[in-house]
């Protein structure tokens, strides 16, 4: 049961970024909106910071891409921050059993989301992120919380992306105001949204990413911003519902704590050890990253990461 | 980030005991049997069995209760054994969102169960075990696997239990023959249901228990009877999937693969670690062992072993 | 507004014939039985008897076939005449938006089937229907009635087509053993299913199935088997639901009270003035007879017969 | 089989009146908006136009109400006027088996409402109004239409209804944005729903709205504003979904094509020879006027009103 780090994590790295390369089946990316509909699928990028510090990179490690998703682990660690766990009030903590946008559970829950990384679950985290302040505030807290982590100024928030989503994200307005049919949300459902549209636009490299991850590590060498038990419940909340209706797969196959985002990153955490980010834009039949799901499991294995 | 063992697990296990024993809420047993319905709620027992092969015990760690559903792990390593990954073409491995007898879903998913731990998918898991065999073969080659993980003969099926089940397991009897409409049975929904029924109603210790999952701990004192990477897989599933709707609960609160059975067991993994068995006949809303569940956090969190 | 009957209805019928012998889409026949599988879907018959007792008929009017879930509205007639209005306890009387096998909505509603038409609301007027007599004895009474209502012996149960729906029936077995897990039947699943297949494997031609529908006409010279206040319910269940997840489309384009058989066969009633039987194996998208359908909408239209 | 007219309608309905007001039971009126909810309950009026164009009424028959969801009838006619059969591939026409507000059904039937009288159905059948005109003009049209098949100017839309509707109107909302989401809006929610909000806060007497409801009867002294095979159409919609979820029970004890709002109004329409407005605040569990479903099925039933 090799649970150590292997000798020489460069050069798997550099060799998985070879095999991902060979193989022709990218995956089809996002095409809800012309900003990831035209990004162009042939690229993946890997990194990993080690319990050391150590940042290692291949493949497309320095392009900024469009976390989307992802950026709501670091929304949900702000909101139990600020609310602690009257934030499961509001929200469950369950998987969903459902694509990442379905209305039908919200109803059948009484708008009460499984979970704060489906849709509708992140935008009752944003929504008390924001709290009753301008959503200009809590956007600023949760740039400088990424920022950060990642230990870089250099994270932005892509405006186009975000006003595309505004423009094209009718399902996601549903669920706000379906959500505010049952009392759960505390904004307008536009100021919520507006929050919600913007922090799903930031952009990071996988570099990036790899190092914003660092906080979920718990390791002594690396930077900590919640405490041990609310790292090791984040954890646990992104291996049970952190790739939608792929969770179960994502578990059986990867082994570790991720979660991913429809502009192709994948985030994913080796408790104690690691944190890797993975980024490459087309998407398998569960939305998530084909080729990012797979490093992730060739990776796992290689090392022995799983948690199981 | 401790994850060795902490130094007094007798003396922690004897506190445990006595600390679950002093609270006055001990839930609800199972009613829908009399076989159940008639056990004395006031009950609690707990074993840990270590890497190094040493069994610690505390409470009724020598009573005999009904597994129930912890047999669908077992039957689910023969069923792999059997059958490898065509398995997954007649069951998922998805977590549910839904209560452990649901029929909605399968008319959803036309007949494939979201994962072998719902009845429904542990009903064709039996169904791969029981293949063409005579129900009296399967059910020996199920007893047998049990007998061998725990390393003793004295472990037996409660006729009368399965008598009962028989008796009033209409909901399952449904599930059988909505899973035959649908052509995923090999098998007469009576044969299936029937070795079904009598696997649930296994009896055994939380030591003989906790005996029988070092087969999941994958350490080289253990007894190994399927590959590592079956188990990090077995375990994966028990994580996701194990408690059915309170699964995400689980791994939130616990952080161990866990598999509960409405007895009021529960078995639950250490990775590289431990085998821990609890049992206390109550039930919490999800179905799963009230005070069981406590014993479990509590002791995860006390030895830093959550896998998270 | 002609309201009256037009004057040559036995010309316009022959007509009806010929039209819809001209058209070559004729429908797929039902599949999941050998014995319906089997039947020449190139056939028509159709059969009305006016307010007078007058019987006129076109076509295949004598080939007896398979009435199937026609045989619903005299079980439903039979139970209302056993229990009144204590039926509805066990079964709604509300449109079911689902196909008519559909096993979700009766988790959704706690094992009371919507409708009595629906197959679950038919296992549980057949189970009410058998009381706690021998299947034979209710058996008996459901025959009885139909050849009383129709004026002839000459209508038997296809004992084979009985015993082909009890081996393939495992939909219906599963709905059956889910009503009594939510404690809706009183009879064990074999028996009330036994009684449901047989009752359904009556056989009778458009002459006989439009003669049996006389007691629903309510017209002085037609025999009367059930008060008038009935015979408005149970058009008016006919209407809202006599054919399943197409009933809405049938209102529309008929405007008829109707029920329709998987084996091809629909009765339909012009409140005061007819009943009218037609019968084409053949089926449209919800599982009714697509020449069938088509011919009532003709003849309604033609005849000025719609109720609205 | 009494259909025709009874000698004594005044009288009848005088008596009904009386009768209404004897029972203290009144329901309790909607209260998702403060205009409705502070509406006195202990209100009650019917007025019944008959096939020679006189119009009997009792009660409170002058008051003005909010008719709500009865504006649906006459948008769907205007609809259909516009369009045709095209408006069936934007909307079904099958009873929902649902609540009125529902949104599960609308993601399972990929963004196409069941029927044209449910929430979502309306919004498309408005859209389909709306054009590509300001909202404005396409309410002028609406309001006309009312106007001239009541036979008054005197008819008008509640702003303040409207406004409250539009701040309240969450669940709307989410309906509308899901239904862009699947692109059957041709026109941004906002609009839309500004228009539906608007015509649904038209204000009649039952006088006026018996009067309005003439030209549903198909009678030769009564104005037709559409074709006799649309009348009996829209009279089979509002038989099979004119009363949400309580449409089967109210075709059983009525028996009579009718539409509710929840404003305690419902129009009923006796195809040849009558239009029935009745009014009374309070609702019953399926959110229809209590009293008025009562006072309709007495007079049903005493008249020979029933279709069935």
């Amino acid at each position: 049961m090799p649970r150590s780090n292997a000798p020489d994590l460069p050069g798997l790295l550099s060799r998985l970024n070879g095999r991902m390369r060979e193989d022709d089946h990218w995956g089809d990316v996002a095409a809800y909106i012309p900003q990831l509909a035209h990004v162009d699928p042939h690229q993946f990028g890997i990194a990993v910071v080690t319990a050391d510090g150590t940042c290692h990179v291949a493949g497309d490690s320095e392009v900024p891409f469009s976390v989307q998703s992802i950026t709501k682990v670091f929304t949900l660690a702000i909101a139990l921050g600020r609310s602690g766990d009257q934030l499961w009030q509001r929200v469950g903590r369950e998987p969903s059993g459902r694509a990442f946008n379905s209305i039908v559970q919200l109803e059948q829950e009484q708008g009460r989301p499984r979970n704060p990384f489906i849709n509708a679950g992140a935008i009752v985290t944003t929504d008390e992120v924001l709290g009753h302040r301008p959503p200009r505030e809590a956007l600023a807290e949760i740039v400088q919380f990424v920022r950060a982590a990642a230990g870089t100024d250099d994270i932005h928030i892509n405006d186009a992306v975000a006003a595309s989503e505004t423009a094209f994200g009718h399902r996601n307005f549903a669920l706000a105001h379906f959500l505010a049919s049952f009392d759960n949300l505390k904004n307008a459902p536009e100021l919520t949204l507006g929050t919600y549209f913007h922090h799903c636009a930031l952009e990071m490299s996988v570099r990036q990413l790899a190092m914003a991850g660092r906080f979920l590590v718990d390791a002594p060498g690396l930077p900590r911003l919640v405490s041990a038990g609310r790292i090791r419940r984040l954890n646990a909340l992104m291996l049970t519902c952190g790739h939608y209706d792929g969770s179960g797969d994502f578990a059986y196959r990867v082994g570790l704590p991720g979660k991913s985002g429809v502009g192709g990153g994948i985030l994913a955490i080796v408790p104690g050890q690691a944190s890797i980010a993975v980024w490459s834009p087309g998407l398998n039949r569960y939305g998530n990253s084909h080729k990012g799901t797979e490093a992730l499991a060739i990776l796992a294995r290689q090392m022995g990461w799983s948690i199981f």
